[in-house]
């Protein structure tokens, strides 16, 4: 065994963690504020090749690892949470561009989505279906042999209204997971539309709304893969989507925790610091020790879906239901820890408190990880 | 033993509620988001009798039990969780009067106060001194007879800026919580200013600011009680201060986990209602079972208040840890259980997550309840 | 609402506690590990009346209710909570007997049961219906007027073996709950038998077998009520039961919590007492804290029952879940804070720590709890 | 990163997993009951090469790493916690004597103690001394240049009177950790004298007693390194041993992890198994994945000790304070959802439940875990 990082991985570790320090964070407060979609920012980190991490080399990808992608995301989101969240989902996206588009949608489509000329945005939750992905009831029908027209409405899409490529999950088949397809929608195909911009509790540096379909027409060159794979993509895209979204959580809440021995350290009350506070010390001590086991097990999926091993899916929903469970619990001790200062603006703790508690929610919810985990270790 | 409300209370509890219905709850989420201080909401809960709940009739009160409060402030919480518990504040600030002020004083502050003509501000807090709030650093020097010359700068202040009438622990005497005395200093007094209204994550239609007392000439009339008094004072409005505020995180944790039933019997996924899932089931008997303990505790702890128990500052204590910590514990379930919905304004349970996260924190910050709880019953 | 206990109950509570630190506390460790059942004990607690404690007094009980039976099993529990809790089952039957038992039967069983001439066991669980009680498989057939035939096996029976009189549920109509009857079958009847005595982490003061019924021959004067009536007669005594044992989860937990107390004062470390430790003061608070919580919905639901309130069965159920777990967790914490000390039997901590963990399972398992909560409360 | 056992690992994995089935678990039971110190069983082990699973080939040892003694213990620890973790103090002993001894030490005592010819036990506790080890005042002094003289008293020592080798610390300066030696006493030696056999809650398959040195005169060529050494020595031993104990909470919690799948498969309530049950899928689910995270955290450990990082004191305190409370959790949980059948002695669950209790109490309680995982975090 061996946990230590490679050479080249401390590498781009501190790479990704300069740009965050000195593009990012100063600017992570305003864009949370002014609900600001950081394009440029986002334009700069993919010409830093880390909009298609995981997309291959040959593909005008970075070829890197899950595990190269967590260690990224990790030091984007200790500056801002929201914006590595929404990269990590254009990643998402790109990757699957890459694996199951063919060498035409390659072509057509990745040149500009690996360099955010054009931003992604994956749409599979409906409003009626959120946990139960797969009853999802946006259709697409067959029009001729050129296109299909699409229907339906997809909720809480990241980018909804900003993106200009949506990869939407709809049904071509009949009832259930095997009647599913995947299609990439571009901006500005009639019948396209989008609801209002969400007001949210974070997650604010990246725009959140419904995208409406209706009589939408969508060329079939657009069909990623075959009819019918469309869920099976939109899961193995969700294995590493989880893994990334996890990894941000390790983000916040490090930043969270490192912003708190700071302030432990210098804060005074009763004549000494708090870190001299032994209920304060042994606090600090459990959210520091919860903390590591989060990342080791956010690694370990990582490093599993890199492999293939058959346990991929199970560690990744592992890894995703503790790192973002630990990772909101840490900032919401680093807000208590914090007093007063936590609770107003002037302090990154509240902010990232709010921006870290989605993860508990999305890319599959807490509530559904456990029941991955379940089936797949209690099934007889 | 008896847990049933009488009827009495049972009538001011529904007149509460219907008013905090209609009245409060239409407007609670503009007030959050435009950070509205609802003035003449607040002079209608005065109109009540809810400025002065347990100031004496004699003094122009309700003159009715800490319990009675509680059992309101729940009420008006269910509804908007941060006007509640400013209300909580200024009625706080009232009984200060009416218990340590002389006739004069009551005359003269209390009439306005009773009837929010005038709004009240408790100031004990310093950017230095939080929990540790015996070393405050806030001087007030005699001048003469006639008066006293503060310097100093109280944080966190609610109503700071909005306030006309200020209570402010300043220090008369030498270091500790003997020296300490309490002043009402009224807003345009010289040498009275305000910082920036404070951005927070909660708590919004209430304004935050610091207060600042720069050579501040307050008439010595104006001193509440004796010299030395004041931290005495300031920890018996304290103690009920903490019930309140406790009551306010029983409302907030209601009205989600009553949000949350509605949700979970209209939301179907996988062809079921959520009501139907086992472990969500599990999940909401606990909110529900702790939620019924928290208002126990809450209770008690007002009883003790209302009849002069040696253990009321110990049950107050309690009370508030146990309360706003479950409290919160609740909202934070129910977001979790709306899934998405949870996370954005269109629903109000992000607003009560907010605002109800707050009360862990102030009024005393529960690792301050600890050492209370801890000091009392350790004690050899 | 009023918090406070009676006078009298103040005086049947200290008599309840003298009895405990005289009679039981010295034994208890050796009751424990010698898994001795200590009759003559038994015995004088039912002369002060504490084997019928909410029997009627027609019916020769102490005609108390079901908050004073709470008060004084917390009280005998603080001294040995196996012991008490066989009582508190005994208790429960004697009250069946008493509320659902003809005159007839009233005057046979009684006397012989109040005075612990007799000891009752009570019969519901079987190896294969543990948390589904209504799908129990022991028969009772009609055989003539004058007697049932009764086969069956009961499993996990507190008194199995020792006990004089049983009180079974066996099915004499159609499946569910509406075809279970209570039979009293009395000790030395044809065709029962008792399984071995079973080894067991804890509660070693009373035994435990296996209650065998074959072709077990049952004068029809021993049905309780009428055929049908079993399972509604069952469930009214474990209203009851449940608070019964939480009660005894209450008074384990407060005696570790005392002796915890006292370590702490006089045990040193660093050169300081471990009081003076704050994260070991902090522990200790939230100990106490949730303890008094506990004790307050036990009180409150055993006010419930006594005064009928519809909420009664919710109350008990909510009640028995929350003081039962924290019951155990706050003995787990006494071990912990008594390090090795709370590991060995030379200290009551760890026999405390062993009675007191079968009360999350027994009288329905803490997860059955949850579902008659979410039960109640969710029904659209 | 590499999370996978290598081919070695794997089989030596799998001989300690046959072993631990084969020789272990079908005594472990009777064991415990009996308090029987499985003499031959250990020898069989010692002959594996399991009794200096980190002593170096050339001094007799297995010459394997923290990491391979890790994956031994769990698996052992799975058939036996107590036997297991007894084994790893033996290891540690051995450990100290092959790294800290001299030729003619490890010449002498090695041979016998890799065969467990001898055993031998750790002396650091005092009844006056635990978590304050550095205070500890069993005095030796030296008598002319042959000889050292202890006087003092060494508590809840595992092996005491049946070993054959004790490993003392004991204060041969000044007051401090600066001021302690490591002597080698061994069984026979005038003055060495033990306490009764304690009665404990667990770990009943090894022995423990106070042991008492009186004037105990201890040859001058069994004082381990230098004088002055000892405290150093110990902490060292300690890093390994807080792996090795918390190895052994990974055992006992995937037994019981595994027993309860198995149960939950197999037992049926309202119809259907326990593993359809939603609720407990989830609580399994968390069970498994803490599991998981316990054992990376674990694994983590052992790798930077074996690596010499310098943060593997922190690490090894994490790990510890992690993997014991989680595994204590986890029998707790396994105990609860075997229901009345987790709490007798006929299935394994309760002795995993009683023998990893203790694992969070020595070894370093886990609150001295997290005063040294602050210190190393926190200062400045």
């Amino acid at each position: 065994m061996d946990f230590e990082l490679t050479e080249e991985q401390r590498q781009f570790q501190a790479m990704a963690r300069d740009f965050a320090a000195s593009k990012m964070a100063p600017h992570a407060a305003e864009w949370d504020e002014q609900q600001i979609f950081p394009v440029d920012t986002l334009r700069e980190l993919a010409e830093l090749g880390l909009a298609g991490i995981y997309v291959r080399e040959e593909s005008g990808g970075s070829g890197l690892t899950r595990l190269d992608a967590a260690i990224i995301f990790e030091e984007l989101a200790a500056a801002c949470v929201s914006t590595a969240a929404y990269l990590s989902i254009h990643n998402m996206a790109c990757w699957m561009v890459d694996s199951f588009g063919n060498d035409e949608q390659r072509a057509r489509l990745l040149p500009k989505m690996l360099s955010c000329e054009s931003f992604a945005s994956y749409c599979l939750t409906e409003p009626g279906s959120g946990s139960d992905a797969a009853s999802l009831r946006t259709r697409a029908v067959k029009d001729g042999n050129a296109a299909y027209i699409l229907n339906g409405t997809k909720a809480f899409i990241s980018g909804g209204g900003t993106s200009d490529v949506y990869v939407v999950m709809a049904r071509t088949g009949g009832e259930g997971a095997g009647g599913i397809s995947t299609f990439i929608v571009e901006k500005g195909t009639k019948g396209l539309s989008f609801g209002k911009k969400e007001k949210k509790l974070g997650w604010n540096s990246q725009p959140t709304a419904m995208v409406n379909l209706e009589d939408c027409v969508v060329p079939a060159e657009n069909l990623l893969g075959n009819e019918g794979d469309g869920f099976k993509f939109a899961m193995k895209g969700l294995d590493g989507g989880r893994i990334n979204i996890a990894a941000c959580s390790l983000g916040g809440a490090r930043a969270s925790l490192e912003a708190t021995r700071d302030y432990m350290q210098v804060r005074k009350q009763f004549g000494k610091s708090l870190s001299d506070f032994q209920a304060l010390q042994f606090r600090f001590a459990d959210m520091a020790t919860e903390l590591e086991a989060a990342r080791l097990m956010v690694h370990r999926a990582a490093v599993s879906l890199d492999s293939g091993s058959p346990q991929a899916t199970t560690h990744a929903a592992m890894a995703k239901r503790f790192a973002t469970d630990i990772g909101f619990e840490v900032c919401n001790q680093a807000l208590q820890l914090h007093g007063g200062y936590g609770y107003i603006k002037e302090y990154p703790i509240e902010r990232f408190f709010r921006d870290v508690r989605v993860h508990q929610i999305l890319e599959g919810t807490n509530e559904i990880m456990r029941l991955i985990i379940a089936r797949n270790l209690l099934k007889a």
